[in-house]
């Protein structure tokens, strides 16, 4: 493989003989000198090649190869520019059809052209620290014990009854229309009717009860009809679930792993997120870094009701009530008023959370846990689980559910239970937190949402 | 957390305190000496601890927590074990029902109880390995300067025709059978009917093709009615994809790819190798070091043809005959016999390869390769892609494609084409190559074929 130009780039210039392959970003002349700069999304900047002949075929957007030495650049913000020797188009770029011209595009445009977008300064970074930011994911789990666990993407049980679900069948529609009779679900593909998992929390459960620790990093999907910058059908989650632990090593491993993560983009990504902090959201470097330096401030639900009453009475838009869900002015009080950086609230009501959450001895909170972060909100929640039998049979009965369907489930509390707690990352969110990038779908190749499964 | 049996082991036995956590494997009583062996699932072998006091519910899947000194130990097979001071029972499991007793069970009967089936020595290795192998994916990728690309699992496009599809829908089938109308698809979710992805290649050529290198990890599908021990419906693919690289570079990083993993996995997981070596599959530690010294030889087909040809007319159930795909016993033929080792046969006829292959000058073949190793067969299968648009529209064409289905697909070899290549690897077959598992089902967590998606 020929070098990258981002290795290229970190080479000392010694008039050293460079071949560099990629795209054309940009083109200057000036009299009898030609300036191109090339990019081949290895990193944010390209290279600056510089030549005395005119070219042909050289617009933006067309793949060259460049044979030159690497010399000291005369120019600002770069150590070393390529005095090119020959420069050999591969591949042209017709200026009069080429969408992606130099000048700016808008987002919107750019998503109808999706398979081109990481092909712009923007894009190409998000990529880099989407990419950056998964590898950190399967670092910290790696280095503390955690087994990676693949859980299923089609399902036939119907998880925690956490929102729409996709159907997955081979049945074919139209013949069911035809023949006018009710689908046949034994003839389905799996014997009964199947879904797309909305979490794999239930069954790294079960991997979690054998093997200590473990984590899935998988898609996940929902089939909201919300058409939101904040919501996709199909998104990437991260669960780690640990055995032997309760809310307190939960709310740990929640500290250890965001600053892990930040931390890791903050000294790899450094170009990247400086671009995001000039071009996308300003201060966004200062705000990772506030976090990476501070401690986390836990505040169990019902004081943080307590610290909201306190605030004046036309602080929020909606009255803060015990027992319902904070609304994102709360958090955000709680956030930048009250605690002045990272919040986790924990032992929230039962009524609010999902059914295998750990009751306290109160009988009405929960174990739950999410952290909020400052400008983004909730980016991670979790909670320990119910390990105790009687007591997660009794909550499902209240709430109506099978208990039948579940009965692997409650095997693990059946057989040899442990205390065990876990929590869920939605990853589009980290990447849009730690971009700034404003709309979920700019933070994930191909997003799908409502009408959108192009490409 | 706790520290896990794994690191405890590796401690100096100098009678320090240490507590372990995990659960019962097996007991034994000697006169007034308890013996059990706890494990944790954070490796093959758990930890000895032994204490003088009877103790109640300690029966075998039981979750205990030991409070004891390590002192060296005098049995075999161990450094150190554990002077238990204090042997406390977090969670029962009735000897009369819990279903993992000590003696051997058959990989038919875990598969019904998936869920418990990582709490078996032979699943819990299996859990290891490809959690392992799974992280040197990534860590081969990333020191190797390729960016990870999640790739769309829900598309509305039909992909390459490779195979029966899932299709996902949030339209009422019940419904669809009740009017008795056709399904209006402007009505589902997407806006047009979808499925299920069967590969994210194409999608990653459009992400080589600005990142330069880039790779797929993730779930595919295929709803194809196989009910064999070599498939599966969803199984995890991985798929680099590399610019500016022809088919040698592919067949390099093939080569490098394969013995990065093999090396990772021999040194990393010794212990659960070795215990598929002598408990599944007899030799295959030897077969993968041979592996990893060997060269991997380079055979075009048509050569390969030659070669088989050669061999004595009663060698081969089929007669190798030149344009059609090869069987087992020819691969096998080819890597034992004429290679003596792992084989890269390459440039395929074009008539039993995908259709964005590139085409050799001699219009009949492409430059396709697939990697055979001894004992599996293929694992590996890749080409260098079509980068000439007029010849890749024409492929098209004479297959009966719908272009402008593809005009994503095309703008790439319109706008700044460059060679690329790329490979895919089913990743359950990596699994079942290193353990030696039979069963495909049996190295993946909660496996999906036809009747099959419990849990």
């Amino acid at each position: 493989m020929a070098a990258l130009i981002k290795d290229i780039l970190k080479l000392h210039a010694a008039s050293q003989d460079v071949v560099v392959r990629g795209w054309v970003r940009t083109k200057r002349e000036l009299k009898n000198l030609t300036f191109i700069e090339v990019n081949d999304g290895s990193s944010l900047t390209g290279i600056q090649c510089t030549f005395d002949h005119p070219q042909a075929d050289l617009s933006t957007g067309a793949s060259v190869e460049v044979h030159g030495k690497l010399v000291p650049s005369p120019a600002k913000g770069q150590a070393v520019e390529l005095a090119a020797q020959s420069v050999t188009v591969i591949g042209k770029a017709d200026p009069e059809s080429y969408p992606l011209q130099k000048k700016r595009h808008s987002f919107e445009f750019l998503r109808e052209i999706a398979h081109l977008r990481a092909r712009t300064t923007t894009f190409g970074a998000v990529a880099r620290v989407r990419s950056r930011l998964a590898f950190a994911v399967h670092e910290f789990f790696h280095q503390n014990g955690f087994q990676y666990v693949h859980t299923p993407i089609i399902t036939a049980s119907d998880a925690e009854g956490a929102g729409a679900l996709f159907q997955v069948t081979t049945l074919n529609p139209e013949e069911i229309a035809r023949s006018g009779t009710a689908p046949d679900y034994q003839r389905d593909f799996f014997g009964k009717k199947s879904f797309l998992t909305v979490s794999g929390q239930l069954e790294a459960e079960t991997y979690a009860t054998a093997l200590s620790r473990v984590y899935t990093f998988g898609p996940t999907f929902r089939a909201e009809n919300s058409n939101t910058t904040r919501h996709l059908a199909e998104f990437w989650m991260i669960e780690p679930e640990l055995a032997f632990a309760d809310l307190n090593d939960l709310m740990r491993l929640t500290e250890d792993f965001l600053k892990f993560l930040l931390n890791t983009v903050l000294s790899d990504c450094e170009a990247d997120l400086h671009f995001f902090d000039t071009h996308i959201e300003k201060g966004i470097l200062a705000s990772l870094k506030a976090v990476l330096d501070s401690h986390f401030t836990h505040i169990p639900y019902t004081e943080a009701l307590i610290e909201l009453e306190k605030a004046a009475a036309d602080t929020f838009e909606f009255k803060p009530v015990w027992g319902c869900d904070l609304q994102t002015e709360h958090e955000r009080f709680l956030t930048e008023k009250v605690a002045g950086g990272p919040v986790i609230l924990s032992d929230y009501p039962k009524e609010i959370k999902a059914f295998y959450m750990k009751l306290n001895p109160d009988g009405k909170t929960v174990r739950a846990m999410d952290l909020l972060v400052p400008r983004l909100g909730e980016i991670i929640g979790g909670s320990q689980r119910e390990d105790d039998l009687a007591v997660l049979e009794g909550r499902m009965r209240e709430l109506g559910m099978n208990l039948h369907e579940y009965r692997w489930y409650l095997d693990l509390r059946r057989y040899g239970s442990v205390p065990h707690a876990g929590f869920g990352m939605g990853f589009e969110r980290l990447v849009q937190y730690v971009t700034g990038m404003a709309n979920i779908r700019d933070v994930i190749p191909y997003p799908r949402a409502v009408g959108q499964a192009d490409f």
